[in-house]
């Protein structure tokens, strides 16, 4: 099934969406303006809005809420694309140049902080205090992880908790805000807050994974940069993980400083270690499809439901 | 009057705010912590915190709400120092190393994006939402004022009208949120917060044109950097418009590319710009001292009015 396919039920609200989503970042200040526009015009599948609508779903809400919930998770997302364009050295993002290929290193992260603050911005006129504790701690998580990125680069031996703290403070955090938040604005019986809690974590970590897992199996004309960027960079994911578990002559290998790292890339895309890291994702995905188990059926828990099977096979 | 004098009504709240931020700033991640105690611990002179809890003190207030804002006010400023000395290449602040000197400017943006983004969340416990969507829309608008800078430094011919919006979105913004804030936490009456807030802008104002002064005529060894280190990164500031207004010789000089930048600093320094800017100064310092007027005199009052010749006569 194609993304448009499973969203066919909130279809209609995601076009309102994306109208919404142009108007928030419409900024007086014109080379901003410009740089947002092209972020935010250029697309992406909106699975951070789309989660907080489907949320919501299960019980009548208030739409201007469920509305500015996904916009403000849409637009911390942008934010950390930006920031991570810039972590990652990448050149090309949704077919346009990226914001760091074009301006300096400072102005790059500014940009992506304004959108934050927009976002806390927007999130604000949600009149639910706890919905607004998940959103302020969800840019704290998303920022933490960010520098732990930042400096966690390159350390021998790697770490697998930490990889895994990594994905959660950088995805999974943000989809359980978009779940969690959807619940709570539509007034949901704390079981069923829960369980959406529980969907959106397991699908941001299975969501990350996959992209971790595409880093080295994509085409690097979809990826808009380099296979094994990650590895490139320093940064080590589950393949690597899988591959340096199931190989001792990698494990031999002591650090990678002194390696080729074509080979090495091209060795870990050729290993067992994809499919064992496929694997978990897929466990992580069923773990999510498991916590919908409380709801009763209708078109919008198969959404979410199918939305599990996309982002195990979806090709980026 | 010291700092001291002029605080001393609030001395027991202001002992309080240095213990809560330094537990705000306890991060799990070390060298995160590490910055952050620096450069919490290396003091300051609490002037936010300290207007947040003045501007309650006219009504009763829950105490924990009024540390809250407290706190995450200088939270901001503290973020936006690390921001500034980034974008200023400063090597010291309050005696110490900056971030930016041993940290990678991408790093040093993200440890003060890591202090907004706990700056909000702390402020989310309180259970206002107007003083909520007050902080959110500070946050947007100092992040703005940061791009604006970063962008428009250099630009002939100067432009005095941006230069007020600067030091509004950098200073003053802040200073309202402060004011303003403590005024609606404390449920004092709609012309009561608007007397806080035109005190809060006006005395940010204040605040940052003698800031801008003292970058010119306050001691290299104060100042951490070199004498007009705002001319030398070619952002003008309020010294500068009247230095350019009064000196036709200055004018026809054109851009500043070709000049001695040693001797025009010098030239500025001595010349009627300074006095000048420093009547602005204290015409917006009386402007907020005017605004104070329909609250009954006590100790509270005093010190919002002695701060604002504070602010004028400080020498840092």
């Amino acid at each position: 099934m194609s993304i448009n396919q499973i969203l066919a039920p909130v279809q209609d609200e995601l076009q309102q969406v994306e109208a919404r989503l142009r108007q928030a970042v419409q900024v007086e200040y014109v080379p901003l303006a410009n740089v947002f526009e092209l972020l935010i015009g250029s697309g992406g599948k909106r699975i951070r809005p789309a989660l907080s609508i489907l949320a919501t779903k299960f019980h009548p809400t208030k739409s201007e809420e469920m509305f500015t919930l996904a916009i403000s998770t849409e637009l911390v997302h942008a934010a950390t694309l930006i920031h991570d364009d810039l972590i990652d050295k990448s050149s090309v993002r949704r077919g346009s140049p990226t914001i760091n290929s074009r301006w300096s290193g400072t102005a790059t992260v500014l940009a992506g902080d304004f959108l934050l603050a927009r976002a806390a911005d927007i999130a604000a006129s949600i009149e639910n205090f706890r919905v607004m504790r998940i959103f302020a701690r969800t840019l704290m998580t998303i920022c933490e992880g960010e520098i732990r990125q930042d400096f966690a680069r390159a350390q021998w031996p790697p770490d697998r908790a930490e990889y895994y703290r990594h994905i959660e403070s950088k995805t999974a955090s943000l989809f359980v805000a978009a779940t969690e938040g959807g619940a709570i604005l539509s007034g949901a019986p704390e079981n069923e807050i829960a369980a959406l809690r529980a969907y959106g974590r397991n699908l941001g970590m299975a969501f990350q994974m996959v992209d971790d897992i595409l880093d080295f199996t994509a085409d690097e004309s979809k990826l808009g940069k380099p296979v094994g960027s990650d590895l490139r960079q320093g940064t080590f994911t589950l393949p690597v993980f899988y591959y340096l578990e199931q190989d001792a002559h990698a494990r031999a290998l002591g650090d990678f400083a002194s390696v080729d790292i074509e080979r090495l890339i091209d060795a870990i895309r050729n290993s067992p270690a994809i499919a064992a890291a496929k694997a978990e994702a897929q466990r992580a995905a069923q773990t999510a499809r498991d916590a919908l188990a409380i709801f009763a059926d209708n078109i919008y828990r198969r959404a979410l439901f199918d939305l599990a099977n996309y982002v195990i096979e979806r090709t980026l």
